[in-house]
């Protein structure tokens, strides 16, 4: 098989530029809405292989997509290490045993993967329902995001989080270190269960100042990116910090195969700082899709336009899709990225 | 009168490098509780001059800080539009008739000093009760971070806002045009008031692609920049787009005198940037005040020792002060700016 979005990541020649798009199974698709309904709520639906291979399929059968991504949540390791994940509607997860101190840390498993088997199962389903139409992205959250949610159960101040990392930072160390080991060991396990490639999300990192970024965030993705390749040499790996712009060559520096970018950076310079050394994914603002459909195909040539070559990128939102867009205009955003980048050429 | 606070923007000789913590009158100290629960609600406590000066002093009495800045919300120019701010317990400011279209658009006066007299007659009472202890800092919100308040009342994607900025861009503009008008004639008055130094903050500039944050903030700060200017050209002006750290050039650009930065930079870089046109304010995580005051002297000292020079440089947080930091720890971090920053020299 060769796929585009694989053949992106690895630098080798594509027939045109690929795309995938951040969240892509969502609230904005009316049949995911239905199946989510079915399920009950969402933890349910994420727990089930065959709904989460259901979701997973919809964007794929509705849009030209590139690359399938396995519908899960990011909490599912700290779930596992037994810290009770819960949603409750219209707010962010929850966990009813949040980390407190190192007495919590030390008593942590990290062999975790029995806990996880309905992820695996999901990749294997959705896998096997994919029949090789398009690869599947296998996907974890980094040990800095997750320990946030761990330490502080959400918001945006991370002040549990923080001043932890002020206070006690061997204790953070801990924890961090305790993730990265459950991060590689499940990240694995999804390439043995058939996922073609493995994203790495690191959606806080970027509220840490540089030097705690390196020391808090990247270095552990380091870790990730060296125990993934260390099993599977050939399996194309992806990081992407939030708001992590002005650390790219700092991340393209790990042996990582990808990087992603929002799109408060331009790819012509991302482009010139890591293009040599990585691919890239990205960028278009989420809130295009807001616009018409002639509007959106105006961003969508701008943000193309500016990379230089045939292969080494990826196109993608610069975050996830929001709930209210309209299916439409993703059909207008997939047609155009394939038909800009073929007469590009 | 001779100012540590004024001479650092205005580049002369200072005695120390100057503090103040942007919302330094907030819900941290008790006595500002008491003051709040007084008024019964927020817009009370904003719009009563006797009340706003009372918390904005309470700060300055308790700690050896070098500024005091008018206490008021940023929402005051869309209230006076006729918009409705409210606020509900425990949530983010709301319109009672936000902007939909071009039609409201129109109706909008920009001729509003009269229904903002309590912000000027604040000013001065604040004025008269410093007795010259140390300068005012008025401010405003920047006409982009007005205008996503105004279409999209709050929230973290912008998507009314956006939509109108991607489908009609010269409706926000006519928005912001009228928006810019009203800044330049309030901060004028302020400064009339007493007011010895002004501020732009521009909360959500960083939300914006590079070229957008150009057209859509910037180019409007930089307006305020001028018509400030015109009419007060000793007073020193700040502007400060948080997540902005990437476009300090194009801001030390427009003529400011002094630019804000969070700490998601460093400030020895932005110092070789732009500080040879500008002075730079900043950049301690808030979060450090979370910390034991060992950790914050450290923490401190890493920043302070970052900036090379005996002016040109204000101390501050990064982001405003969380509400629940013990002010004992604002007094460690005030008084171990003053003392380091005189060690060094």
């Amino acid at each position: 098989m060769s796929f585009d979005y694989i053949n992106a990541l690895l630098k080798k020649p594509t027939s045109r530029t690929p795309i995938w798009i951040m969240r892509q199974a969502g609230r904005y698709l009316p049949e995911y809405r239905a199946t989510r309904a079915k399920a009950g709520d969402f933890l349910t639906l994420c727990k089930s292989p065959e709904l989460a291979c259901e979701v997973t399929m919809q964007p794929i059968d509705r849009f030209d997509l590139d690359a399938a991504i396995l519908f899960s949540d990011i909490l599912t390791i700290p779930d596992a290490m037994g810290l009770g994940l819960y949603f409750m509607e219209g707010e962010g997860p929850k966990f009813r045993n949040p980390i407190k101190n190192l007495k919590d840390i030390k008593k942590i498993s990290t062999d975790l993967n029995n806990d996880l088997s309905y992820v695996f199962d999901g990749v294997s389903t959705i896998k096997k329902s994919l029949n090789n139409r398009v690869p599947l992205i296998g996907f974890s959250g980094s040990p800095w995001t997750l320990a946030t949610y761990m330490i502080d159960g959400g918001g945006r101040i991370f002040a549990s989080t923080k001043k932890m990392l002020f206070n006690e930072p061997e204790t953070l160390h801990l924890l961090l270190m305790k993730l990265t080991q459950s991060v590689i060991a499940y990240l694995n396990q999804q390439i043995v269960s058939g996922a073609d490639s493995v994203m790495v999300f690191d959606t806080w990192g970027g509220v840490l100042s540089e030097q705690n970024y390196l020391d808090f965030s990247l270095y552990y993705m380091e870790k990730i990116v060296k125990g993934v390749k260390a099993q599977h040499p050939n399996i194309p790996i992806t990081l992407f910090s939030k708001n992590g712009g002005k650390y790219l060559t700092h991340i393209a520096d790990t042996g990582c195969d990808g990087v992603g970018i929002d799109w408060t950076v331009e790819l012509y310079q991302v482009q010139q700082e890591v293009g040599n050394k990585v691919a890239i994914q990205g960028n278009l603002d989420p809130a295009v899709l807001y616009a018409t459909p002639e509007v959106i195909e105006r961003e969508v040539k701008k943000v193309l336009s500016q990379f230089k070559g045939d292969t080494g990128y990826i196109f993608n939102l610069g975050h996830g899709i929001t709930p209210d867009v309209d299916p439409e205009n993703v059909k207008v955003l997939v047609d155009c990225v394939h038909t800009f980048s073929k007469e590009c050429r």
